[in-house]
């Protein structure tokens, strides 16, 4: 009876291509389902098999009567992961969580697979990393993953229904201008070349070009960091606006965020309820969120207990204690110029004020978005270089872009994993993406 | 009168962040543009502004008697990439391209460009090469990038619209599995590790997991080809099917290439027009595509003046060839199993094939889809490591895949920057990408 998939519909009117995720649709219908086998128990004459597809998990009852001695028994030889295809007609079960089961009236196995090396018993977090290639398949890293795709959907939908323009940056780059310790250098035929740590200054070229862009992709960076927030290779979304100032950019900031969050608990309510996630956090993620200047976040860690003064950059435990103070996302805005990159525009009320934003997610998730406007002022850009001691030489392309046609813009940065693990409520980043990477893990 | 942007809105409602491409939504109201001066010339009482914003480029008339003599006189200043704010009445114009001019009340200009370099004149390529942050202005340019921008949506739209997963396979990867002359490689921590040139093996692992999904990423080849086909850096997007053969695979590819192509002709005409690409080959992009074996294509050789015989592999000379029998994207399928990477599954009719495929661009743009089924059968793809002479422990977490429920599984690479060279009709794919990266050029 092999029956395979036919991959270019939506499987919402093929009952030869069901998926556990669209079953109500075919009620008392005979339908054709793939998968593996998540759970099996079987009595003498009754056979229980929890299938998972990739979309969900259905429990499909084999009945010796319908199926016939010979081929009941071979249901027998089922074991965890073993995939087969099955045939059988969708009836409502009130004790299912998905509301339906499937009486089998036929089935092929594939293939009987060893015991599988992630089991029911618990594991170290360490070997369930050697095994990612299989620990992908548990019900807990599906449901993560499936959130991570939505949430980069929602981005894309997000900046391509408000006339923004996907720019890939380039992620082999000439120059390690801000100094190589925490980048990733490859030999480049004759040459040299780093990966890219942010793609924000191309950006800014093609927001010059095209007035409303958005970069994403991958960028890395070779921190020896062990921590929870840490991944040496992530991916970034970098929107990049022509004609904006940093006001209009806390403005797209929150928009955005809220969009992101409220679209994934929309469309991924099953699988947030499956991590057991508290949603009515995330239900209060709505605009306006708060604003408060670096100076006032100074004042609030020094009435709770984090003396802090002018100057000082903000940590992770700084980071939580703010948004503590807040029930949804807090943006703190014009840090002290001094400890800001050289391309943060200088404040026009304060010159010891950058204007930049970051945004801290609440639940001790930490900054999630980094931005500003940009210093558009050739002659003040090229002061901010030669002070921080960089060589002007290799952004003379990018101070082409304040000689020819300048003008006010700004953008963000916002880290797709951190973002993840924030709506997902999970502790880990390394579990917010399909095969991470980090200082000490590269495989598989 | 300074009056930023507003980015969170798609421009279609409001006349103060008002765009080219909008410009109709908005005919007789007083509107606020934002743009770059692309052509200017004027006479002693009327000036005509050619104003590039990103999405288009409008006209704009201003008026001494409208404008006053001292604000008139200031435009006189303006040169081309100038940046400028207007605010002016739009109104229906016969002669306009796009059927709409503005008449000025105000403006204000940011900055005055001294002489840009790309001007109306001539300029090699080397040269707009080492400009390309400035290049990416060009009417031309931004025409070519904004069809990418439309493809890349496309494509996600497809796959996310018919239960396809995201999922983003590592760039950073732990072996030179197939050799490293072709790979670039970095240091990474006590290790070393190597760029990606192919999400595949991890989006098997991830279709295992969550059914269908798709990889798409930026991939990497250290070629030493300086062909008008190959970069560097390219990106590729990667279906996969758990559940699917050979010929489920071919009908995703020409479901897939037809409804890139159409939507993009469809959402892009106005830039496919500008760029003089003739759309009538574009339209008969429609399935059925042509299937053909590999045998069969090597009779067309043979025909057509190349000789060829079985176990020869395809060049650019020959795709071209082939593809000119036919009028729209042909599939070439089952080649020797001999000239083709170990993953790919041995036909089952005739153990000297493999269940593989590939898809030619008409009009001579080469090959854009490579894929094919995968070896499912462990004991197969464990011969085929020993014949290829490849280290089998590196490979074990991949032989898992067979080892824990096997299933037959098939996808294919689509590369982003042919497929936008072949819709647009351009030679070369340094154009298709931003910030393209060649073997000589990795500036700007």
């Amino acid at each position: 009876m092999k029956k395979l998939r036919r991959a270019t519909d939506s499987g919402r009117e093929d009952p030869e291509n069901a998926t556990v995720d669209q079953i109500s649709l075919f009620d008392q219908k005979t339908v054709t389902l793939r998968g593996w086998i998540a759970n099996f128990r079987s009595s003498g004459k009754i056979a229980f098999l929890q299938i998972r597809d990739g979309t969900g998990i259905i429990q499909c009852v084999g009945d010796v009567q319908e199926l016939g001695p010979e081929k009941f028994e071979k249901l027998k030889a089922l074991t965890l992961e073993s995939s087969l295809i099955v045939e059988g007609v969708v009836r409502k079960d009130a004790r299912s969580k998905i509301g339906y089961e499937i009486g089998l009236k036929d089935f092929e196995i594939l293939n009987i697979s060893p015991e599988f090396p992630i089991g029911n018993k618990e594991h170290g977090v360490a070997f369930l990393m050697e095994h990612r290639h299989l620990w992908l398949r548990s019900s807990r890293q599906v449901a993560l993953l499936r959130v991570r795709s939505e949430v980069i959907r929602a981005i894309r939908d997000y900046f391509d229904g408000r006339g923004f323009y996907l720019m890939d940056s380039p992620i082999l780059t000439p120059n390690a201008c801000e100094g190589t310790s925490t980048l990733f250098e490859t030999p480049y035929f004759d040459d040299k070349a780093y990966l890219t740590q942010s793609g924000q200054l191309y950006g800014e070229a093609s927001a010059l070009a095209l007035g409303k862009i958005y970069v994403f992709g991958p960028t890395f960076r070779a921190e020896k960091s062990k921590t929870r927030r840490h991944l040496t290779e992530f991916w970034m979304v970098e929107p990049e606006v022509a004609f904006m100032d940093i006001y209009g950019d806390m403005d797209l900031a929150e928009d955005f965020v809220e969009y992101v969050v409220q679209r994934t608990i929309k469309n991924r309510k099953t699988e947030l309820e499956y991590l057991e996630r508290n949603l009515e956090p995330l239900s209060r993620v709505r605009k306006p969120f708060p604003r408060i200047t670096y100076e006032a976040a100074i004042d609030i860690l020094n009435k709770n207990g984090k003396p802090a003064a002018f100057g000082d950059d903000f940590g992770g435990d700084e980071e939580t204690v703010i948004s503590q103070q807040f029930d949804r996302p807090v943006m703190i805005h014009h840090y002290p110029l001094a400890i800001k990159a050289f391309y943060m525009k200088q404040s026009e009320e304060n010159p010891k004020l950058a204007a930049c934003v970051d945004m801290i997610a609440p639940e001790g998730y930490g900054e999630i978005i980094g931005g500003g406007q940009r210093e558009d002022n050739m002659e003040k850009l090229v002061k901010r270089l030669e002070e921080q001691k960089l060589p002007k030489e290799a952004f003379e392309w990018y101070l082409d872009l304040r000689r020819f046609g300048s003008v006010p813009h700004a953008g963000f940065g916002l880290g797709v994993e951190r973002t993840v693990a924030w709506i997902t409520g999970v502790p880990h980043v390394r579990e917010t993406i399909p095969f991470p990477r980090m200082m000490e893990k590269i495989f598989p």
